[in-house]
C-alpha cells in the first residue's frame, strides 16, 4: 500500500516562469530515464522478486521516494508554466521575436492539452511507456540496469543545471543530483554485494551451465571494423572480470558457416518463388491445389 | 562504411519446423534487449563519441558482429516458420487440437504479413523501437548499458534454450550464450579501465562539481518503505563505492518542503478555479478580458 | 511525498497458477484502463490542480490507494505466474494438448522478459503509455473523464470475474468491483458538486463566452446517416440540459461551404502541380529559381 | 457505406498564412481528444452495438458529421500552410529573427514530409493511435467517454481561439464550438435517457450482481493523503448517486492484509534466490536437473 | 463532407462463429496495411492535392469507399465474435483442449475490452497508427505508395482466405480481393497517366534540377554484398527507366573518404573525452568554467 | 555478416554548426522513409527471400550501402550538432532572440540525452519503429514498397536541400539524391524483370486463382465521392494494365446488401441490451444464470 503526504521532499519553486524550460524539464519527468521510469521500475522489481528480505526491502525503500521525486518535478513544472505565453496574438508578440521564440520553443500541449499543467511526456512530447520498465526477476541484471538509469538520469540533470540559471530550478536538481548519488553508489553496492554473497556471478545468468555454451568463443574480442586499437584494451588480452577464462584478440571472427538456402514456405502465402506464373502456365502441383481449394 | 558477406557467424537450422518457437524467438531479434538493440546501440555510441582510438574502435568492432547476430536469428526464424500451418482449415486441424494451439501460439503477423519470414518486432509482436538505444556520450553510463543489455539479453537466451529441445535451435542459443559471456565481461572491463585511466569516476557524471549538489543528502539511505532489512545492506552503512562518502541509514526522508499553493494559470486557460462562474455572473477582470477580446 | 507499507488492502492470494489468466489479468494493471492509469491521471490532476481545498485532496486522497491496486494486481499476477509451464519440451507437452494450449495463450514475455513476473503492459502485451493520462486542469472535464475510467475498469473487472472460477482471484475482483462502484459514486457526486458550486457548467469550458461561437447550431442535431430513429431521442427535441437551449432535428447539415480550392506551395516542396516538367521543358519562373539556387 | 461531397461543413480558410499555429491545429485534428478520435470512436460505438434503434442510428449519425470536421481542420491546415517558410537560408531569416522563430516553432514535417500539408498528428507531432479509440459495448460507460471526449475537446478549440487573431480561423472555430456544445449536451441526454429507460445504471455494469462485490467497502472514501478537505464534499457522506448505498469517511485504509511471500518460480527462469550459486557450489536438485537436461 | 448509408457495399455474414480467425481479420481493417490506412491515406493525400481536377477527385472518389470497406470488417468481427467463448471456466473447457487452444488464440482484449466487438488495433492487437499514412504532396511517390498498400493488402487478404473455410467469410474477401486488383490496376494507371501528361517523371521529384546532385553515381550498382549474381540483372548494364543514364556494375563503392574526427562538443554535456579526471585533477578552462558558473 | 570500415562513402562534414537543421536531418537517418528503414527492410526481405540468385544478391547488395547512409547522416548530424548552444542563460541569449529561436527549434533531445549526439529518431523525435518496415515474401509488392521509399527519401531530401546553404551538407545531400535516383531506377528495373521473367504479375499475388475473387467488381471505378472528374482519366475506361480486364466507370456502388442485425452476445460482457435492468428487474435465463454462477 501506499500513502501520500502533502509535502514535498524538497523545495521545488522556481523564481521566475519559464515555459521553454518546463519542456526540457519534462526530459528527467517522463523520459527513458526519468522519474516515472524509476518510480515504476523499482516497484515491478519489488512486485517480482523471489527473496524475502534485504534486497526486496531495498527496492520497495526507494521506489517511493522515487514517486515523489515525480510529483516534485511534475509541480516544478506547472510552476514554470503558470505565466505560460497563450497570448500569441498580443501586439508584444508581434514585436518581441522573443516571446515568439519561447512559444515556438515550449511544449505546445502544456498549453493545449494540460492547461499550463505538466505531463506524462518526455522533452519531445513522447508519452513515457512501460517498455522502458526492466524487472526480468534476476537481481544482478536488475541491478546493472538500475545503476545505468541512475547514471544517464543524473547526466540529464547535470545537464538541464547548465541550461537555466533560474536559482530556485537550480536548487532543486541540485537536490536530485545528490540523490542520484546516492542511488549510483547504492545500486553499485547492492550489485557486489549480491556477488559477495554469491547469490549471482558474472555472467548472468550465472547458474546456467556454462558447459552448456560454446566455451571457445566466450573470452575472444572479434574485430568487424578495421580499427587498430581495440587490441590495446584489457578486454582483448589477460583475465576476464568473470574470473573462468581468458580474453583473446582476433581480426573478424573465429567461426562461420555457410549461409540456409532460401527457405520455400507453402504456396498459400503467395512468396515469390522460381515457379512459373501466372497461374494459366504454372503445372505443378501446387497450383493445382490452390485452384481446387 | 558496412559490407555483407553472404556467410554465418555460426549455423543456423533447426531440426524442424517450430512457428510457436519461432515467435519467441523473436524476442532476442526484435526486443527491449535484443539483437537489433545492441547492433543499434553500439553504433549511435560509436558516431556519437567523443574521442578517437580504443573506446571507438571497441564501439564500431562488435557493431557489425551484433548486426550479423540479428541475421542468424531471422534466418532461423524463417527456417523454424518455413512450414508453418497456414492450412487451419484442413480436416487434421479439426480432429487435433494441438494444430489449433499451435496457430494460437504463433505470431499471425508471421502467416499474415510476412509470409513465413521475420520481423522486426518482439514476441508479443511489438515492432522495435529506437526508444530503447541509450547513446549518451559519457562512456561510463553507456558501457553500464551495454553491460545491463548482455545480462538481460544472456538471460532471455537462457530461458529460451529451456523452451525447446531442437538440437539446432539450441546449438545457436549456446554460440550467443557464449557472445554474450563475451560481451559482459568485454563491458565490465572497459568501464573499469575507463576508470582506471580517470577517464570517468563513479557519480557518473564525475566532472560535474560535486559542490554543487546537495551534498548532505548524497550518501543516505532513506527508506520510504516499512521494510526492517534494507538497514542490513552495506548501502547503509560504511564507505561508498565512489570513494567520496560514507552510507548512513534513516528511516524515511531527512528532508521536507511545504506543498506549494496551486497555480493559478491565465483565465484563458479555463482551468477550474474558485472564481465564480458561469460567465454570466462574473464580475472579474479576467472575465471581462475574455468576453471583450 | 509518497511512503509504502508492505501490506496489501486486500489479500491477492489465487488457489492454483494460471499464466494464461495472468496474462488476462494484465488488462486491469496496465491497459487503458488499468489500476496505472488511474493512479497516474489522478496524481497528474492533483499537480495539475489550481486551487486547493476538498478537490484537490479527493485527488490525492484517491491516487495513493489506485496505486495500491496497482501493486495488489503486480502480486497476484507473479503468483498466477509462479509455476508458469516454461517447459514446453517435456514429453508431457508433447501429449497433452492443453499444456499446448496454456503456452500458446500466455503472455510469452511473461517467461521469457520477466521470469515469471508483471509486467507494466496491457493484456495483448502493449506497453501502459503516458498517452492514455487525462489532465486538463479543468475538473468537469477531468472529472467526466474519471467517471469514464472508472466505469471501464469496472467492465473489464467484471468480465474478467467470469473468466475464472479461482476463488482467490474472484475475492480480489470483487473486492476491485467494490472500489470501482465507490469511484464511479464518488466522480459522480464531485461533478454534481463542481455544478452545484457553479465552478463549472455545461458546455464545458462553460466560462468561454457563449457569444463567441455559432450559437445557431448549438442545438441542432444534424443526421448524417439514413437511420430513421435517431429523431426519436431527447438529444433531438426538447430543452438540452445545459439549460441554455433547445433541441432540433435536421436531416443532415444545415449549412455547408465550397471546398477551397487546393492549395499551391513554394515549388520548393516538389509537390505535384499542374505546372509543366520535367525541368528541361519549364519556362516558369519557379523553375527558374531552382536552377539558379 | 460513406459517401463523400465536395463541399465543406463551414468555411474553413484564414485570412494568413501561419505554419507555427498549424502545428497547433494539429492538436484537435490528430490528437488524443481530435476529430480523428471521434469520427472513428462513434464508429465503432455504432459497429460494435448490441441494439437497433435511436441509440445506434445517433452513433451512425454523427459519427459521419466528425469525419467532415476532420477535413475541415486538414483543409484549413494545408492552408495555413501554403506559404510556409521553407526558405530559411534567405538572407531575410538571418536578419530576421521572428522568421527563425516561425521555422523552429513550427511542425518540421509539415514541411520535409508532408510538403506543405496536414498530417494525421498531434501538435507535438505523435501520430493519431487507435489506443485512443473506446467502444465497449456498453453504452453508458461509452456514452460518457464521449461525453469526457467533447468537454476535452471543447476545451482544447476554446485554448486554440486564443492563441490566434485571424478571422478565417476563429470563425472556424467558433463553429467547431458550437457543434461541440450540442455534443456534450447530447451525449449527456442520451446518457440521461438509457438509465431512465432503465437500460444501464450506476454502477456500471450495472447488471453485474451487487451481493458479489464485497459491499462493505462499496461507499466508503478511503483518504489515503493527508489532506483535511476531501471529508467535505459530498462524496464523504449522504446518499450515493446511484441510489444504492450511504457514503462514509474514513482516514486511510478499513482492510489490510499481509503481504503474500515472494514467487519461487521454476530454477529455469534464472531469477535471484537464496539457493546458494555459482552452480558449481549448488548441491540442490534444481541443479541437477539443470545440468542433465 | 462525408454521409452514411445503413448498408454494406457487400454482404459480410459469416456462417458460424471464430474468435480466432476474427483476430486474424483484424490484421486487414486496423493493420500496417490494413483499410483504415487506405481511407486516411487517400483522405490526407485528397486534403494536401495542389491542383483540382481528376487527381484529386480520383482520391475523394475511392477514400469513401475505403472507409465502408472498414466498415464491413468491423460488422464481420463482431459477429464472427459473437459466441467468443467467454466462459473459460465451463466443465467444457476442462475436458476440451480445442477450446482451450481457441481461447488462446483470440485477441483477449476483443473480450475483455470490447466486449466482443471489433478494434482499431491489427492481428497481434498493436494499435493503428497516423505514422502508417503516406501523403507528400507528390503524386507520383503517392500513387506509388498507394500501389504498395493495395498490393500488400491483396497479399493479406489472399493469405486470410486460405485460414477459413466459412463460406461467408470468404465471400466478403472474394470481393475484397477484386475491388484490390481494382485499385491495384487503378494506381497503376494513374502513375503512368501523370508521366504520360509530364507531370513527373523518374526520379521524384523530377523538377530537381539534376545537374544539382552528383551525376556520377546517379546509375552505379554498387555491390556491397559478395553474391555473384546481382550483376546479371537489368539494373547493372542497359538504359535505366528514367531514360537519362545507363547502369553500370561495381564491386563495392566507387566513392570514399575518410572518417571524420571525433565530435568535442561543450564540456557541459558531459561526454566522455580525454580531458583528464575528476574534477579535482583537472586543470584546464573547461573545468575551471564548471566550477565558477 | 556484416564487417565494417572507418571511411564513409562520401564526406560528410558541415561548414558551420547548425543545431535546428541538425534536427531536420534526423527525418531522413530515422523516419518513416530514413535510411534505417531501408536499410533494415532490404535485409528483412532478404532474409526472407524464397529464391536464391540476382534478386536475392541484389537485396543483400544494397542493404549493407543502406546502413552506411546511416552512419554518415549521424556522423553529420554529431558534427552539426557539436556547437549546439547548450548555454541559453548565458548574456547573449537574452539579448539575441535569434539563440533563443535556435534552442527553441532544436532537438532538444539531442543535448539532454544525447549530449550533442545523433539519435535514432525523426525530425519530430518519434522514435524509430519496425513498423516501418515492409517484407512480404512478395518481390512485386516489396520492389514497389521499395520505390515508393526511395521516392519519398529523395522527395524530402530534395526539400533539405533547399533548407541550408551550408556547402558541406548540400554536397552530402547531393551525393545522397544521386544514390535515391539509382535506387528507384533499380526497384524500377528490378519490378520490371520480375513481371518480363513471368514471375509475378499485376494483380499481386497473381497466382492467386482470378476465379475465386468476384471478378464483376475487379475493372470499375466507383465513384463514392461527388467530383466529375475522374471519369476522365484512363482508370475509368479502356484496358487495364493487368492485360485482364477493361475499365468502367460508375457513379457509387454497383452492389449493397443490408446491414445485418446488431450482434447480441453472451450477458457476461454487459454490454447494453434492450433486457430490462437493473438485475432486481430482470426475470430472464442470462440473469437468473449471472446470479448463480
Amino acid at each position: 500500500m501506499f500513502f501520500h503526504k502533502q509535502e514535498l521532499q524538497f523545495k521545488a519553486t522556481p523564481d521566475k516562469p519559464d515555459a521553454v524550460y518546463a519542456r526540457k524539464l519534462q526530459e528527467v519527468l517522463g523520459g527513458q530515464y526519468g522519474e516515472i521510469t524509476v518510480a515504476m521500475q523499482y516497484e515491478f522489481q519489488a512486485w517480482n522478486a523471489h527473496i524475502p528480505g534485504k534486497y526486496r526491502d531495498l527496492l520497495y525503500g526507494i521506489a517511493a521516494e522515487e514517486m515523489g521525486h515525480v510529483e516534485m518535478l511534475a509541480i516544478m513544472i506547472a510552476q514554470l508554466l503558470e505565466k505560460a505565453p497563450l497570448g500569441i496574438t498580443d501586439d508584444a508578440v508581434q514585436s518581441d521575436p522573443t516571446v515568439a521564440a519561447v512559444v515556438g520553443g515550449m511544449d505546445v500541449q502544456h498549453a493545449i492539452v494540460a492547461g499550463a499543467g505538466a505531463r506524462p511526456v518526455d522533452s519531445n512530447g513522447n508519452p513515457w511507456t512501460g517498455g522502458y520498465v526492466t524487472a526480468s526477476g534476476n537481481l544482478l541484471a536488475d541491478f546493472t540496469s538500475n545503476a545505468n538509469i541512475e547514471m544517464q538520469g543524473r547526466l540529464a540533470v547535470a545537464r538541464l543545471y547548465h541550461m537555466t540559471d533560474d536559482h530556485g530550478v537550480r536548487d532543486l536538481l541540485a537536490f536530485l543530483l545528490a540523490r542520484d548519488t546516492m542511488h549510483q553508489n547504492q545500486w553499485t553496492t547492492a550489485a557486489l554485494e549480491l556477488q559477495a554473497e554469491n547469490m549471482e556471478q558474472l555472467p548472468v545468468p550465472s547458474n546456467f551451465p556454462l558447459n552448456k555454451e560454446h566455451r571457445e568463443v566466450s573470452y575472444q574480442y572479434l574485430n568487424f571494423s578495421d580499427g587498430e586499437h581495440a587490441k590495446e584494451g584489457s578486454w582483448a588480452k589477460g583475465p576476464a572480470p568473470d574470473g573462468k577464462g581468458e580474453f583473446s584478440y582476433h581480426d573478424g571472427p573465429t567461426t562461420s558457416a555457410p549461409m540456409p538456402p532460401p527457405t520455400r514456405p507453402d504456396a498459400r502465402y503467395y512468396g515469390t518463388t522460381d515457379v512459373p506464373n501466372p497461374v494459366e502456365k504454372a503445372a505443378g502441383k501446387a497450383q493445382d491445389k490452390l485452384k481446387k481449394e
